[in-house]
This record gives C-alpha cells, sequence and structure tokens, in this order.
C-alpha cells in the first residue's frame, strides 16, 4: 500500500512517500479509541467501554494512584511521553510527546514497525551481524534480507533501495560497536537520498564508558521517515517490560493502532514505576554510579580476556553496551562448541546466529560481561578458551 | 503450511492436522531460548544474555524478590502457569502447567493466534456480532471472515469449513448472551467434526451474577485443536495488562516463539502482583464480593432501562459480565447517534461496529454498566432515550 497521498509534507514533514505493508490497507481505526479519547471529559458518563468499577481493583502499591489499575491510553502515560520527548530533543530529535508510543519492552517496537512495512519479499536491510531477535521478526514477515555498511549505504542502495533499514548505531548488539561520526551522517544521508525509512534501535546508550559520538542517527535524517526506539531495561530494570519508539508524524497513527491491535496498551504499574524512579532526586547518580559499575566490570572482563585468548581470538574494548564480540582465529562455527560448553558449565551466544545471511560470520561470538561476577567470569573463560583449543577441526568449517 | 506431519497423534493428542500461516515456516526457534533455558543451572558461568547485573536494578516494592526485575521466561512465571493450569483442571480442561502461556492483556492472545493462523484470505469464522478488536487483529492479517451460530456451525461448515473458529460462549462481549449446555455441545461437535481450530475467549467468566452453564467449550472438543484464554483484568486490574492462555499441546510450541518475538515476556511484576493477589486468603471472599456488587449494578441498570427505554428498545438481563446489548425498535445505524450523544455528554458503543459483515446489526447498542455511578446512570440513560426518541429518519437506515 503506497500511502503517498497521506505522507504530504503538511501533515508529516515528509517529502517522499514510503510503502506500508498491504495489510495496512485493513487496519481499521477502532471506534473504541475516538470514544475513549472523550470519556474523561468532566461531566461524561461513559456506558462505552468495559471499564471494570474502580472500587473493585485489588490493593496494590499503597501509594500508586488508584487509576493506575484501570485500562490507560494505547500511547501510553503522558507525564511519561513527556519526558521521552524532552530526553529525545536533548538529543538531537525533533519530537513532540505526541509521538512517543510507549512499548512493552522495545522488542515490541520490532513487532509494530515490521507489521507497518513488511510483507513477503519486502527489502529490508540491516547490519551484519544484528540482533537476532529482529532478524526472527523481519523473517516472520517474510522480508527479504540484506546487509548494509553506514559508509557504502548510499552507493549499495543506488539500484535497488529497501523499505526499511533497521540500524543499532551505538553500542551495537552483538559487535558493541560504535557509529563513528562520519558513519551517522552517512547513513542518515542514505537514507535521505533513497527515501529509505529508518528504524534506529538504541537500548544500550546509557551504559557508556568512553568518549563517543552519540548522536541518534535520527536526528540527522532531513526527509526520510524515521522511528527511534529506546529501553527501560538496561538502565532500570528488564523485569518490568518497558520501552518507547518516537517516530515521524505520519507513521505515528498507523503505529498507535497497531500497538492497540497488539496488547491494547503497556503495564500501567510498570510505567507508574519508570515515572517515578527518572523523577526521583538522585536518578542522575544512580546512572552514574551504574556506569561505573559496568566500566569496571568491563575493564576487569578485559583483563581476563587478554590471560585466557590472546592467542585465540581477536576483539576490540567496547565503549559502551553490554557485550565483547570474539573472533576466532580458527574460523569454526561456534554453534558446534555450544553444547560442549554448556556440559562444561559456561554459556555463550554463537555469533553466527547474528548474521543475516546464511554461512557468513563463521568463528564469532558473543560475551557478555554484566552478569557473572569476576570470580565466575574467570572460571568461565578459562573453560571456553580450554575448550576452544580443544575443538577438532572439521571439513565442514 | 500444513503440519500434519508434526501434529502426530504421539506428541499432540490431535488427531487431525490443523493448517498454520505460511509465515511459521520462517518462525525459527532462537538460540537465545535454548541458552537461556540452561543458565539457570546451578554452577552454569553464563555470558550468553544480555542480562543486566542484578546489583544495578532501581529497588521498587521492598517485598518483591529482585529476581522478578530481571529478564524472565517467555513462557512467564511457574507458580502463575501452574496456578492457572490447576483452575482450568478444575473446569474440566485437559491442560498441563506447560500448556500455559501468560499473556501481556488478552488481547495480545489474538495477536498471536492471528499470526500462528492467518494468512491472506484464511477463513475464521466468528459470532455476529463478536468483540470488535478480535475483528479488527483478524482483518489486519487478511482473514476472511464468515458467522456462525453453535446449534448450526456443523451443517454451516459441512462444505467449507474455516481454518479457525473465534468464540465467546459465557456472557458474550457485546450481547452478554451466555451459551446454553446444547450450544455448548454443538459448537464443540462442529470443531471436531470439521476439524476446526477452536479459539475459546473467556475473560468474563468470574462475573458471574445467575446460575448458568459455564462448561468451556474447549473441555468439551475431543479431537479439534483448541486455544483458550482469559484475564485477570475484569476481577484483578485492566493497569496491570496481564491474561493467559492454555493451549493442545502441539500448538504450544508455535505460541512461545511467537510471544517472544512480540515482547520476549510478560510484565514480571504484575505477574508478581497477580499472583500474590490469587494466593492472598480472602481471595474467594473478594472475588464474591465483587460479584454480589456487581450484581446489585445489573440489577438497578436493568431497572433504570425498563423506565427510560421499555418503549425504545429490546434487551435480555445478562446472567454474567459487564454488558447489556440493546436492540432499538427503530432500526437506524446507532453510529450517526454517538456524536450528538458525546455532545449531550453521554458515551455509549454503537453495536454495528461488533458486526463481522457490513450492513447488518442496525439498530443495536452496547451499554456498560459496571462502571458509571447509579445517579450518573439515571442521567445518562434518560438523555441518551430522549435522544433516540428525536433521532429523525433517514432513507438511508
Amino acid at each position: 500500500m503506497s500511502v503517498a497521498s497521506e505522507f504530504s509534507r503538511e501533515q508529516s514533514g515528509i517529502s517522499g512517500s514510503c510503502n506500508l505493508s498491504a495489510r495496512i490497507a485493513d487496519l481499521q481505526p477502532s471506534p473504541i479509541r475516538e470514544i475513549l479519547a472523550v470519556i474523561g471529559r468532566p461531566g461524561m458518563v461513559s456506558f462505552a467501554g468495559g471499564l471494570p468499577s474502580p472500587d473493585s481493583f485489588a490493593p496494590l502499591a499503597a501509594e500508586m494512584p488508584a487509576n493506575y489499575l484501570q485500562y490507560g491510553p494505547t500511547e501510553g502515560e503522558w507525564p511519561l511521553r513527556e519526558m521521552v520527548a524532552t530526553r529525545l530533543q536533548a538529543l538531537g530529535i525533533r519530537c513532540m510527546p505526541e509521538q512517543v508510543l510507549i512499548l512493552s519492552g522495545s522488542q515490541q517496537g520490532i513487532d509494530l514497525v515490521a507489521k507497518l512495512f513488511i510483507d513477503r519479499g519486502t527489502s529490508v536491510a540491516v547490519e551484519s551481524p544484528t540482533y537476532l531477535a529482529a532478524l526472527q521478526v523481519f523473517r516472520l514477515f517474510g522480508a527479504r534480507l540484506s546487509a548494509f555498511e553506514p559508509e557504502s549505504a548510499q552507493s549499495t542502495w543506488r539500484d535497488h533501495s529497501p523499505t526499511l533499514a533497521y540500524a543499532i548505531p551505538t553500542f551495537q548488539n552483538p559487535t558493541g560497536h560504535c557509529y563513528s561520526s562520519a558513519q551517522r551522517t552517512a547513513l542518515a544521508a542514505a537514507c535521505d537520498a533513497h527515501n529509505v525509512v529508518l528504524f534506529e534501535d538504541d537500548p544500550y546508550r546509557d551504559l557508556v564508558y568512553d568518549t563517543c559520538d552519540r548522536t541518534p542517527v535520527c536526528a540527522l535524517v532531513k526527509q526520510a521517515p524515521w522511528i527511534y526506539q529506546g529501553s527501560f531495561s538496561k538502565t532500570l530494570a528488564p523485569g518490568l517490560r518497558l520501552g518507547f519508539l518516537a517516530a515521524a508524524p505520519a507513521l505515528m497513527p498507523y503505529l498507535v493502532r497497531l500497538k492497540q491491535a497488539a496488547d491494547l496498551h503497556s503495564c500501567r504499574v510498570s510505567q507508574y514505576q519508570v515515572l517515578q524512579r527518572l523523577q526521583a532526586a538522585d536518578e542522575a547518580g544512580r546512572l552514574l554510579r551504574l556506569t561505573e559499575r559496568y566500566r569496571d566490570k568491563r575493564d576487569r572482563f578485559a583483563a581476563q580476556l587478554q590471560r585466557h585468548f590472546a592467542d585465540l581470538a581477536d576483539w576490540q574494548i567496547p565503549a559502551g553496551g553490554l557485550f565483547f564480540w570474539l573472533q576466532l582465529q580458527r574460523r569454526f562455527d561456534t554453534r558446534r562448541l555450544l553444547p560442549r560448553a554448556i556440559e562444561a558449565g559456561v554459556a555463550f551466544m554463537p555469533g553466527e546466529a547474528f548474521y543475516p545471511l546464511e554461512n557468513t560470520g563463521l568463528g564469532t561470538l558473543r560475551l557478555n560481561f554484566s552478569h557473572a561476577d569476576e570470580a565466575a567470569a574467570e572460571d568461565g573463560l578459562r573453560k571456553l578458551a580450554e575448550l576452544i583449543r580443544t575443538t577438532p577441526s572439521s571439513g565442514a568449517d
């Protein structure tokens, strides 16, 4: 479905058109939403929703206002949307609170964006390697995947441009790489030049240990449609299952309807908890202490890697995020190694699973440094190195 | 994608085959899941996940175990799955805890089931009228909708049987109807006879005011694949956004993968709150008091309706649930009435939106009786009746 007509410059600030998936033609606005929008008016008697009586709710946290237990807006709590918008504006993204959608974790953003754009055969460009659960969703909706590099995207896309480009420019998963300023500018220019929808996933930005340019690429695009998403899992708590996206205004009505069809709205108890935390007096200090602790963990892990893997693999020290990315000198498929490692009591992520195309990325692995304590990490790395040393070569490698 | 081979009697207790959507062929199991399944083992060092350090979490409810703040299992918390399974067994559904999937509200169950079964053109049978947000999702995935009645489903489906039948047998939304025992048996037999996947949505079952047969139809099917879902929104709190589904064993691996791709897992803070509440000593008493209060609300609302609508509409007194369903004697499209009603300060749901086929159900409306207090309801019903009396006839009606 082409929505050129709906994507006029006036409405959206987007000069081009972009292709939505065929299913979006069947995505009707729900009369529920229109009605729920007015029932909060003073004096309105509502027979409309299926709202339980507020006095029926089982009491939870004593300090939480009881209205958080009722059904809530699909878009999320307004104060939380405002707070996200303020933060994104500070990063250079032109974003009003109306452009913010609270998500049930940023994984949900990938589902919604895939529904919005991907039909069977839709061309989606991704980094190689990239977040494997994004690959899982894109494949589920039938995407034709291709790999891009930011520097060469503009020329790569000259003949056949993808509908959507998915990127994790800041402390990438799995590699930990942080785009240079030139790479950021290049990707934004490529999306602008070919009217490719930029989908920027940015869950790790606040876990920063060294100075580097973290400007969102979405802050640099001039014309291309864009979606930016972040997470509260890495700095607050994953169990809250809360993230957010912001998008070019023209995309918002579709994303909100898709969110409504997916789960009506995100958990309000979690939204309340996140709001409380972000407003807390010690929040900046807490984040600072958190990154200091993680930087220390990263540095200890780097020293341990040096002890056990210097003759086995190459790696960069990540400037942020949660992972080291190793390229083994012997390029065997590390998926073969995993069962033996688990048997020996050490788990890792085979790097091959993160590649969009088969039979690429042999001999790579992703190691998380934030979870295991120092003694356990030492023991685990020693075991893993030993297993790699003793892994027999195979004709199949 | 036909999965006859994977649906052998041995694995699943399902003797027939059923058709999954084409996209399921592209739904790979994620290596993350397999790895996360083992990292909880004693002594395992995990470099695998992207798990934040547990000591980094912002403290929330003091009494909640801190591990609820970490990433959790896609399927949901085991004690909650056990509790749901025990309740479903008591209702006659053959259900082990392994067959339970905790949902981010039962709306999510509709999304997952649609992804599992519906390609463009897939035949889906629904009640007419039915829950409109289910219609929204089925249409989004391209379903060809048809209407069924439980008594005649077996003959209706003789020539062309649908892939999936979606039903709300107990205190239906929007009609409030509760299937008779004969209707329940008939629908189960029809699904068995034609190997139609039964998708039973049961969010209102605990809001019961009069004696009636509430046996889940899923407890009566013998061979057909089945999915049953329920909600914690109506008896605990919608803001928690928590529901559950249970399914025939052969369907579970697909539903779990789809859930993982949708949001990794549901909010653990909500799951903790629900667990605490369901285990509370006064839970049975609380539910009893809740239904008494709602029964009283229903009865007062029925008396008010009698005062204001006796000459305007027909209705049944619902034996449970949250809605009265009115059939106006003058059959005009109540969507025309809604803007004037909202202007007058009273909101309702036009019934026409709940019908799967266009131009059916004219002159119907759904009135919620649980939310407005008695004085507001009296005032709102008086206004609404007056508006209906003064609505001019239109040639288009």
